[in-house]
C-alpha cells in the first residue's frame, strides 16, 4: 500500500494504492457522513459491487448504476443522478462515492461539485485510465458538440486505488488506459517511456502495469500540484487530446475508446512536432508499437473538415487558434499556436502519410 | 461611485456601485477578452441592452435572452445557452455578463462556473434583489424538487452596480428586493432595521433607497469575506429562506416573488424564534408592516404537508432535521435544529395565529 499527497489550494487529499483497497473502504472514510451515494456503471456493479457495498456497511447506502460507456457522461444521466439525491434525500453532509472508470468518475465528480453547491466525493477507480482521470480535481460531462465542455475543478477528499480490479479489465480498455501512461512518459520521463514500449499488451505482468501506473500517478500529481487550474504546465497533460477529443466527438461518443482516440493524437502531435520545431522524434517507433498493439489509427480524408470543426470549439483554443502540445524531444513538451488552415494542411499530410505507411 | 473590496479565497473582486455605470462598463473589464457573451431577460434588453451593447463596442459581443423570471433558472436554459456559448466558439479567454436581476445572475453565474471548467463573468445588477444575489459567488439553478439544488461557488471578477436602472421596477420588484434589506438588517443591524420599517414602499425616494442597498450590500459583504463556503456565520443569511424557497417550489417557481416568499418566511422564523427561545420580537410590527406594503402573507393549511417536504429537500437539513436560522433579537441571529414534526406543528400554529389575525 503506498499513498501519494496531493496538495491543492481548493482541497488537499491522498492518492491510497493497493491490493484490495475496495475492502476496506470503510478505513478511508474522511469523516462520519449523513449518508452515501456510490455512483457506478453496469459492468462494475456486476463485478466488484457487492465487494463495496459490504464494505461500507453500517452506513447509511444508496447506490445509483448507470449504464458502461461515454454516453453516460450526459446531461440527461446527469440530471437523473441529482434527482435520484434528492430523493434519497442527500444532505450537504453526504458523501458520493464514484466506483469505476474514467466515465463514471468525471461524472459523479460532476454531481458531487454541484449538488446543493457541492458535497464531498472519493474516487474509487477501478480501470487504468482511471489513473489519470481520478487524479487532479478534473470532473465534467459531454457537450453534444464536444468533449468535457461542462464541467468544473473539483478535487475529491481522496482516491481510493484498488489494483487488483483492473484485472479483470478487457485489452481494448487496457490499451486505452495504457495510452494515458504513455502520454506521461513523453510528457517527463524518457526511461518510463522505453519501457512502455518495451511491453507487449498481451503479455503484460500485473507487477509491471501496476509499477506502471504508479509512475503514471506520480507525473500526473506533481504537474497538478504545481498548476491546479491548468493555467500553465497542466496544459502538457492535454497531450494527444485535441485530435483525440474530436475524434470521439466526431466518430460518436463510445465508439473509439479515450484512450485509443487519444493514441492518434499523439501520433498527430509527434508528426506536427517534426514540422514545426524542425526536430526528430521516434514517430516510428511509437506507431510501430501502436500498431502491434491493435491500436486503431486509420483516419480518412472525408473525415478532416469535421475533425477541425470539433478541434475549433475545444477548450484549448485561444482566439480562435489551436494551442496544441508538443514536443521538443521526449521529456520535453512546449505550447505551440496553430490556426485552423494549417491544422487543415497538417492532417491532410498526416494521413497521407499513414496511407503510405 | 463608492466601491467595496470583496477579499475571497477562490477570487477577489469589486463592487462598484453608482449611476450610469451601464455606460462605463468598458472601463471596469479586468481585461482583455477574446469575446463576451451578455446574457440578460427580455425585459432588461428592452429598458437597457441598447445602452450596454453600446458601450461594450469595440469588443466581439454577443449576446442571450432568456425570458424574464424563475422559470429560466431550469436545466433547459442553462444548457441552450452552453449550446450558444460553442456556436459563438466562446474559448477559456472569455467573458460572461450577467446583466439583470437575481434570475440572470445565478443562472449566467453557472454557466460561466461550469463552461469549459469555469469562465470569467461580471454580475451587473438591475434589480434591488440582485444587490444580494450579486455579492458571494453563489450561482444556481432550480430543480423541480427545490430551489437552486444545482450549483456552485463560484465568484464573479467584478459586480457593477448601476442604481440608476432601478427606477424602472415594478412596485413588486421593489417589494421583493426590499425584503433582502430587510433580512440583512434584522442580521445585523437594529438601527438600520428600524429605519427600513419607517418607510412605505410607494413613497420611497430613490436616494434613501440607495443608501439602504449600500447598507445591505455591506452587511452582506462582511460576512461572506469571514465564511465564503457557508460552513458558520454565511448560513445566517439564510432567514427566512427555508420556508421561502419551499413557497416559491410549492406555488410553482414564478408565481411567487422570492423576496416575497422570503417575507413569509421572515415572519415564520420570528414566529418559531419566539417559541423555541422564549424570546419576545418585534413580529407585530414587522406583520403590520407587510401587510401595508401589500406583501402577500397567506398561507393554507392545505399546504402545509408539501411545504414540510420541500423544506425536508432544502440545503439546510442535516441528518433529516431542518437547521432553521432563529433570532435571539434584532441584530443576533442563531441556528436552530428542528425536526419534521415539530416545523409541521409551528406551520400549523403559524397559519392559525395569522388566521385569527
Ligand atoms: N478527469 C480527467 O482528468 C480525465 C483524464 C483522462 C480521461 N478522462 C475521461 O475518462 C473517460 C474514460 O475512462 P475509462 O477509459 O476508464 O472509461 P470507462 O469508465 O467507460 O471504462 C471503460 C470500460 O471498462 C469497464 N470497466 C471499468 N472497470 C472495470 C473493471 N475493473 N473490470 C472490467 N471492466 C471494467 C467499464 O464498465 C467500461 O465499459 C473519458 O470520458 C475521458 O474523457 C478524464
Ligand atoms: N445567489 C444568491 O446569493 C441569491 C441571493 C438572493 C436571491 N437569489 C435569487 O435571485 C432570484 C430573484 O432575483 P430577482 O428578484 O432580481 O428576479 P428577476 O431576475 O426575475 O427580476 C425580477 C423581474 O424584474 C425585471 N427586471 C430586472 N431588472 C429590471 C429593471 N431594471 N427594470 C425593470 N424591470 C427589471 C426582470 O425582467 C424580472 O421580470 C431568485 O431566483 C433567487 O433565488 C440569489
Ligand atoms: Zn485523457
Ligand atoms: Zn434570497
Amino acid at each position: 500500500m503506498r499513498t501519494i499527497h496531493i496538495n491543492s489550494a481548493i482541497q488537499s487529499y491522498d492518492i491510497v494504492i493497493g491490493e484490495k483497497l475496495r475492502h476496506q473502504i470503510k478505513d478511508y472514510l474522511p469523516k462520519n457522513y449523513s449518508s452515501i451515494l456510490v455512483i457506478t456503471d453496469e459492468n462494475v456493479v456486476y463485478l466488484y459491487g457487492n465487494d463495496l457495498l459490504q464494505a461500507l456497511k453500517g452506513n447509511k447506502v444508496f447506490l445509483e448504476v448507470v449504464p458502461p460507456g461515454e454516453t453516460s457522461k450526459s446531461i440527461q444521466v446527469y440530471y437523473q443522478l441529482l434527482t435520484k439525491a434528492l430523493e434519497y434525500s442527500l444532505d450537504r453532509q453526504s458523501l458520493i462515492i464514484a466506483f469505476g472508470g474514467g466515465v463514471v468518475g468525471d461524472l459523479a465528480g460532476f454531481v458531487a461539485a454541484t449538488y446543493m453547491r457541492g458535497v464531498d466525493y472519493i474516487q474509487v477507480p477501478t480501470t487504468i485510465l482511471a489513473h489519470d482521470s481520478s487524479v487532479g480535481g478534473k470532473v465534467a460531462i459531454n457537450h453534444e458538440k464536444g468533449k468535457n465542455l461542462i464541467g468544473s475543478f473539483y478535487p475529491p477528499v481522496q482516491v481510493l486505488y484498488d489494483t487488483e480490479t483492473i484485472q479483470t479489465l478487457s485489452l481494448q480498455d487496457v490499451r486505452s488506459g495504457y495510452a494515458e501512461l504513455l502520454k506521461e512518459a513523453m510528457l517527463a520521463n524518457e526511461n518510463f517511456f522505453t519501457q512502455l514500449l518495451s511491453i507487449s499488451l498481451e503479455q503484460i505482468a500485473m507487477k509491471d502495469l501496476i509499477t506502471a501506473l504508479e509512475t503514471g500517478i506520480n507525473i500526473k500529481a506533481t504537474i497538478v500540484e504545481q498548476d491546479e487550474r491548468e493555467a500553465g504546465i497542466r496544459k502538457y497533460l492535454n497531450l494527444g487530446h485535441t485530435l483525440g477529443h474530436a475524434i470521439e466527438t466526431r466518430l460518436g461518443y463510445g465508439k473509439i475508446s479515450h484512450g485509443e482516440a487519444v493514441a492518434i493524437g499523439i501520433l498527430f502531435a509527434m508528426y506536427v512536432s517534426q514540422q514545426e520545431l524542425q526536430v526528430k522524434l521516434p514517430l516510428k517507433q511509437v506507431k510501430e508499437w501502436l500498431t502491434e498493439n491493435n491500436y486503431p489509427i486509420a483516419l480518412s480524408f472525408e473525415q478532416i473538415d469535421d475533425l477541425v470543426e470539433f478541434m475549433m470549439h475545444d477548450k484549448k483554443v485561444i482566439n480562435s487558434e489551436i494551442q496544441m502540445v508538443l514536443l521538443k524531444k521526449i521529456g520535453e513538451p512546449v505550447l505551440h499556436n496553430i490556426n485552423k488552415q494549417q491544422i487543415k494542411k497538417y492532417l491532410h499530410s498526416f494521413i497521407m502519410s499513414e496511407v503510405k505507411g
